[in-house]
């Protein structure tokens, strides 16, 4: 049960934006923002990454709508991809520029301070450019935001995956809404 | 320097927002909410909340600005306060309930899982509402965010507080915004 009376019964971050629907208008932007504007990174790769850092900080809730998300994307319907990632990212059919990417992105889930001028330049040795570099700085740091609202009032979150996969889809015809 | 060329000399997150204005004119909207919307936490305890947080990440240019804002708000023209809550808030003159929420973003800094249903208790028997219990995990949350990206990007921050002073006046005159 949250830790506050939510007045509904939505999970996850839905029911924290049902409670407060202002800063949900101001995350919702954020996200549309990131996960969904015009860029070279595409969104299933910029979802991948909210993926990655959700699992690495163990939020159930975010970790499956962002990984059912990335997986719709890209064409992963089974979800092999996405739990391939979770486990070892390393050893995930992915290009060297996604990998140095996520090397980064699991520092930021660390600390600001623990990306490595190493890291950089394997990103950008790999291809990776200014651009991308920073919207995988900021996506990374996002989600040890939206995760640490999600779980630091005690949300529930379904267990069933094939919720997730149906909310995907919506997430992905119509981008991030509030409730209602 | 910071890891990605910015094209300009703002420091810290200023020169994120002046490389990216999509994503500041986002980022600024979520921080003109939680900071600065009317609320029964009054925009100095707010900024403290958001200053512990960034001190406990260890990010100087976060810590020095939203400190410099707390200040404002709470007549601590010294910055004698703001020094005492980021040196141990416990022996600070505070309130109970401000020592609480103080209390519990400290956990959200850590992770969101932390925040413990006795710590809820304690905020709630010191007279903290679902509301206030809500935004103090926010605020701590989003702090994790931009303590990330201004670290994570490896920004430059001045150390004389001065310049961080005078920014805070402007700060509470005008709201957050992008450089320009």
């Amino acid at each position: 049960m949250a830790h506050i009376d939510l007045k509904n019964d939505f999970p996850g971050i839905r029911g924290l934006m049902a409670f407060d629907p202002d800063a949900a208008d101001a995350l919702n932007g954020l996200a549309n923002v990131l996960l969904r504007r015009e860029s070279t990174l595409s969104k299933g790769d910029r979802e991948m990454i909210a993926t990655f850092v959700s699992s690495q900080n163990d939020c159930l809730f975010c970790q499956s709508v962002h990984g059912a998300v990335s997986s719709y994307h890209l064409d992963d319907s089974d979800g092999i991809l996405i739990q391939q990632v979770k486990n070892d990212f390393t050893k995930a059919p992915l290009s060297s520029k996604m990998k140095a990417l996520l090397h980064i992105a699991g520092s930021v889930q660390k600390s600001g301070k623990a990306v490595s001028s190493q890291q950089i330049d394997d990103a950008k040795s790999a291809g990776a450019s200014d651009q991308e570099i920073h919207d995988t700085v900021l996506i990374a740091a996002a989600f040890c935001m939206f995760n640490r609202y999600v779980d630091g009032l005690n949300t529930w979150a379904p267990t069933d995956q094939s919720i997730y996969k149906e909310r995907a889809e919506g997430i992905s015809a119509n981008g991030y809404t509030k409730p209602g």
